[in-house]
């Protein structure tokens, strides 16, 4: 093992350089794969490959929601899964001296919404005044495509790590984090993990957890004539997320008094995001179904959001004498996730923060404390491994035009090479 | 022309009966024929098939929307039109001396929901206790099938009406009413209209118009990890919504002064009977698109309700500043109906009230006033003719386990047997 030093470090910063446009090419033509929920398999196919053709021991697989079930993180899947795969790269040195690393990233991206809306289409990347337009090209293939690259620079200057690394390309990460914990099922370990989520080139210090719910509000139909008579579920479902957004506004009230989240502004967002009922407009609809996300703080557990969310629900039925006896129902149909804090992670984060200060000069990389979720909370919290998000700046990102800014993606993966060389030492190749 | 006597009465009553299970029969394939909006072409065919059978003189087209659109009464249509067909069999004696007559039904029924919900399924029509249940039964396949089989039974009895009868087979009643526009345009003119659509044996004495509409708003679309930074489509058509929910109180308060309408309570029904938004649980929706239907009184005009409906919208959108930039639009989509009230109908009134009495021992029918509509407003408010609406007892229509009472199926038809008896005159055939 060889510690790198500034000589190693700036032959492998010139090698990111050098292999930028390829990088950029790799990463358009990723952007380009459509690869929605359901729909990720020919992404994966593509990072196996590419894992393939560098000479990475790969090991990939047809995810088992059966054996993940059981742990603790899972959160249930409705649709077609016999496609679903993980694939890991892994770099095993012939005598491991350094520190072991996970570099994870995601390849499922949401969807793109109504392509009229955007300025060129969602999958077919586009690259204006520095920066890539398209689906994914911030959340988060600009990051999973980074460290791909971050390794192939370690190789051209010369040097391999001098530890294991592990790189996961996994799905639902926006949905479940069924890939992820797919991986840790699987048995894969390591001194610390680096997820390369877009982040504004901030440190995540926390996270908020996440519940996904369907509302199913029942209606009796009638013809619209005697609507009194009937009950309107379109209408019943607009009063169950009424209430439940008074449920928000009281955790949010709530969050003023936690440790970390005292003085983020409305931490927890409740977000009915689908909605979808009846089916003729002179009927009195008779189903509305409303798909929802909530935030959760950390320490906050999984069972007493969920009691608390069904009995908003009860409660706003109960004054219905039609929704009394035919109550709605809250189905979990996606993440269960709990919060999650980065502690314990000196060593990695001091390490991180060398790699950061050589690229951008600033002592150390700012803190953010997240509204939203990341795949690291399985490492942190069901296996102790201090797990960093840190990536580069990404805008609109599950909206309209999303796009990552290139330069910041080129000065990440630097960042990245850079602590994989440190973290994990070096050896000449 | 032989006015009927009690003896020609008894016959063609005694005809009905004898012919009802041939009726039943032929009522329950007509219900099993799914003829939802776009797909009414094979229920058209066996109408078409069965007035060719009887030597009707039969004339059936395809509706030509843009012939229609310059018509009063007219209501857009946006699916695929192609095989939207009108037909007419019209018997035509070869000296006309009574009075001529539409009979029109339509065979275009509205979906059935969701199929669980339903006791027997809705196009496998079941009878349980002297109830044909399916949907369609009701609205208004067995009014239509009714009339058919009056006119079957005044032949079986030896007759035929002495002023050409044009029995109508109509579609699309439940949502733009271009069928019965189509008729009209066609050139089909009578002394009287009766439109057999269901109605506990009531009288129609007025209807609402209606109009449909779909809200379509917009949203920006974000990570919901920051939700206040963008605007979500969904709350915000629920707001609108509720602002509409406002307009239809005021309107119903308006109602109080109407001369015909003033004791009818709640006679004006908003329905937002179809939502459909967003695409992704933890995504800011971009877009929800709300199908609507309200209603409004006789004399009321078209374009003030429009007017009203948009400025409703606009200054509910104008207190938000993303709605503000980017207001919800309002797309007519269907129905723009006016409300009607039958007058000046005093012979055709009469003469049904004798028909009605012969069968039921009761002088004349209920009247009622309805809170939605029938095709007899094309016949009345834009040629004159008076148009008289009455049928069989039905439950549920437009809801679940729609049923028709046979029993009220077949007394209807013997009172449509003898009203065509008796309005047209009989001549022995």
């Amino acid at each position: 093992m060889k510690p790198p030093d500034s000589g190693a470090n700036a032959a492998i910063r010139r090698a990111v350089e050098a292999g930028f446009e390829a990088q950029t090419r790799f990463l358009a033509e990723l952007v380009a794969i459509p690869s929605v929920r359901g729909q990720e398999a020919p992404a994966q196919d593509m990072m196996e490959a590419a894992l393939r053709e560098r000479g990475y021991a790969v090991d990939a697989w047809t995810i088992d929601p059966a054996a993940l079930a059981p742990l603790p993180g899972f959160g249930p899947v409705t649709h077609d899964f016999s496609r679903a795969r993980t694939v890991v790269g892994s770099w095993r040195p012939e005598t491991a001296t350094g520190r072991s690393l996970i570099l994870q990233g995601h390849v499922d991206v949401v969807p793109p919404g109504p392509l009229e809306m955007w300025t060129t289409p969602p999958f077919e990347p586009a690259i204006r005044n520095g920066w890539m337009h398209g689906r994914g090209a911030g959340d988060m293939k600009s990051g999973l495509v980074g460290a791909l690259f971050a390794l192939d620079a370690i190789r051209a200057a010369g040097y391999a790590p001098a530890a294991p690394v592990h790189l996961q390309s996994v799905i639902e990460e926006e949905s479940t984090g069924l890939g992820a914990l797919s991986a840790c099922q699987r048995g894969y370990r390591a001194d610390c993990v680096l997820i390369p989520e877009p982040g504004d080139h901030c440190l995540t210090r926390a996270q908020v957890g996440v519940l996904w719910f369907r509302l199913r509000v029942r209606g009796r139909p009638t013809h619209v004539a005697v609507a009194g008579t009937g009950s309107n579920a379109i209408t019943a479902a607009m009063r169950m997320v009424e209430a439940l957004q008074g449920l928000e506004a009281e955790w949010n009230e709530r969050a003023k008094a936690h440790p970390i989240y005292a003085h983020v502004d409305h931490p927890l967002n409740f977000n009915p995001g689908v909605i979808s009922g009846g089916d003729w407009p002179s009927s009195v609809p008779a189903w509305c179904d409303v798909d929802c996300r909530i935030g959760i703080l950390p320490g906050a557990r999984i069972e007493d959001a969920q009691a608390e969310i069904q009995g908003c629900v009860a409660q706003a039925a109960s004054g219905d004498p039609f929704l009394r006896e035919n109550p709605p129902e809250v189905v979990w149909n996606g993440f269960l996730a709990e919060g999650w804090v980065l502690e314990n992670a000196e060593e990695p984060e001091s390490v991180f923060a060398d790699a950061f200060s050589t690229v951008f000069g600033a002592p150390a990389p700012e803190e953010r404390l997240m509204t939203a979720l990341t795949d690291t909370r399985f490492y942190g919290l069901y296996h102790g491994m201090p797990a960093l998000c840190w990536g580069p700046i990404a805008e609109n990102i599950h909206g309209f035009d999303e796009r990552v800014d290139l330069d910041s993606v080129k000065r990440s993966t630097e960042v990245m090479a850079l602590f994989i060389a440190s973290w994990c030492g070096l050896v000449k190749a």
